[in-house]
């Protein structure tokens, strides 16, 4: 990982001090092993104005991939997808040793013009133009899970004050300062329900992992950690075709998958790493785990239920909320929390470890999930 | 396949009429049945303001990827990503079947614009500022290896006369019709020595294929065509530290290790698609395929070796010079020509058939390179 926030690096500084941690922290393995690199990157043609971002990465840490070399970009499944593609490389045999970098730069001397540039993820012509972009979105969202199951506004800050609480005492988090309930809900409006405490920050961040075959692995760390399941489901990107805004069928379909290929339920999770954007949809999230009942993720919240000790322990790095949400970084951050929890780095306030985890990203309008789960070696 | 050119359709009208014509062709199989979606796009947030492009394509198409989606970004190898990507969705199991389309809107209303992102594909801060895009790059590639090798103005321009020879009976192409050696050598001089018909166009186009286990496939066509090998290779993407101007090991790389997994040689190769972009790189990828002796690549067009009946015919579909160069779209494009190819759905005169093809795209300034090895089902 590398510092999270309004950070004066550039693109490529960014995933230089990534990477430079990763290889510090796994340094017996020259760079020349690696053989593959998959970076994951939402937007950087248009914020950093840098296209071809994979070489451009390999050139800054000093790789040269002769096997496979890709960038993903799927808005905030970047890295995630970075990862899976990672993942099948290994699988498939065609690499041995793979990289996978998520970057991000959002904070430009041209904040309008990345504002501007966040209304190309969704469909530009029939919604970006109509001011479509996430916050908006997620307020309607919110809305309507309020009308439908009585969700209150104090519910969505419990996710706030919970997630910053955690990133209180991450060392690479945008936010690492505790809010209050009081906080949450006197901060600046953005779009109804929505407070500026209830959504994610515009982050610039990197976060970098290095995966190999299991043989392989465990010769290069004590504690390797398997990626044991994939999921991903999408629908097309068009809001009025979705079937629901408050129930997402994508989700449970992807972690379903990423559950079945793994061999587990949900009930075998130590802990979990979900997409909160904002803090609506963490609420929801908790219900399309099965977590809950449909509706009751206000609830779920309120009863402490998603904290440490709790029925699954969510988002102990500090989430979206607290970490910030450098788009294509976020996935890949979220497996090093993983790591590092399994690994026993982290402060104990926030230590679960365990042996089971997934890890859940989404994107667009909701529209497209995917879901990892890992295993700690026993 | 799309008709390419200068056209007045959308990124998003391009990929309709791609995905059209692949379900038109394979009409066996009902779209639901499309588990997963590959795309190729280097510079759709750009060029067409567009991110996320992946779920756009999957609406558009009425496709509703349950098991993995995502674009893929490698400037000018974006396209042969997608098709990598699906193929090892494929043969992990993660997919049953794969859609991968390839598209780039590359005009546009404000061509400075066009021009100007095109900058962003090599390291903006060290080269792009500095006006290195492709032409000034392989301009000086041509001038270095007629230093070295005595390659001539006119062997660059018979390159241009072959593959629009070619271009001039595919429907697809950009520009379907022959050019003279006078018309090449006269043409406008874009960057010393490389002329207007030294050059691919700026093209819009689009161009779909659908992967899926060999059982599968045997199901969908009488003609399946096999993914045999795979190959790739890449250095970092600054021009100073590349080895040589005139030579790229990384294309000796990335072929050799295709056809090694293929267990085939060059000499097996019934036809293959070479990356085109500029007369000198045809040239040089002779030379790079072992067709030649380093610094003959001249020599070997000059006596026919790369026409029909030659040693090798190359680019039969009439290239990049001829099809012109939508640059997510070029590497599906290849594929499709050698599916036609064994299929025999090319005109008389540009048939070859044969049993074993390769496809090979560069990208940046010649320092990543990919393979992909085809073979028609006998």
């Amino acid at each position: 990982m590398c510092k999270w926030g309004v950070r004066s690096a550039t693109l490529k500084e960014l995933a230089q001090e990534a990477g430079k941690a990763l290889f510090d922290d796994v340094s017996n393995i020259p760079r020349r092993e690696v053989d593959s690199l998959f970076v994951g990157s939402a937007l950087a043609e248009r914020l950093a104005f840098q296209s071809y971002v994979a070489p451009l990465v390999a050139e800054q840490l000093g790789v040269n991939p002769t096997r496979m070399l890709a960038r993903t970009e799927l808005a905030c499944v970047s890295g995630q997808s970075a990862l899976k593609m990672a993942y099948m490389a290994i699988a498939t045999g065609l690499s041995d040793v793979a990289l996978v970098v998520g970057l991000e730069k959002m904070n430009t001397p041209d904040m309008a013009e990345t504002q501007t540039s966040m209304a190309c993820v969704l469909d530009r012509e029939w919604e970006g133009v109509n001011g479509m972009t996430a916050p908006p979105y997620f307020a309607m969202v919110a809305q309507r899970h309020m009308h439908e199951y009585g969700t209150t506004q104090e519910q969505l800050a419990m996710v706030s004050v919970k997630n910053h609480r955690f990133s209180a005492t991450n060392p690479f988090a945008h936010f690492p300062k505790e809010v209050s309930m009081e906080h949450v809900l006197t901060s600046f409006m953005i779009a109804p329900p929505l407070r500026l405490l209830d959504c994610s920050g515009i982050t610039d961040g990197a976060a970098a992992v290095l995966l190999a075959h299991g043989d392989r692995a465990r010769t290069l760390t004590d504690t390797p950690v398997y990626v044991e399941g994939l999921g991903q489901a999408a629908n097309g990107n068009l809001t009025v075709n979705l079937p629901s805004l408050t129930s997402w069928p994508a989700m449970r379909k992807a972690v379903g998958d990423a559950l079945k290929m793994a061999g587990v339920a949900v009930g075998d999770l130590d802990l979990a790493e979900v997409h909160d954007c904002f803090t609506i949809s963490e609420i929801i999230e908790y219900e399309e785990l099965g977590l809950c009942e449909k509706g009751q993720g206000g609830r779920f919240i309120e009863d402490g239920q998603s904290e440490i000790g709790g029925t699954l322990p969510i988002n102990t790095r500090g989430g979206l909320l607290g970490c910030g949400h450098p788009l294509g970084a976020t996935g890949v951050a979220q497996v090093v929390e993983v790591v590092q929890q399994f690994k026993a780095q982290v402060p104990r306030e926030r230590y679960v470890g365990g042996e089971w985890a997934l890890c859940h990203n989404l994107s667009g309008n909701a529209n497209n999930h995917g879901a990892v789960v890992l295993r700690r070696a026993s």
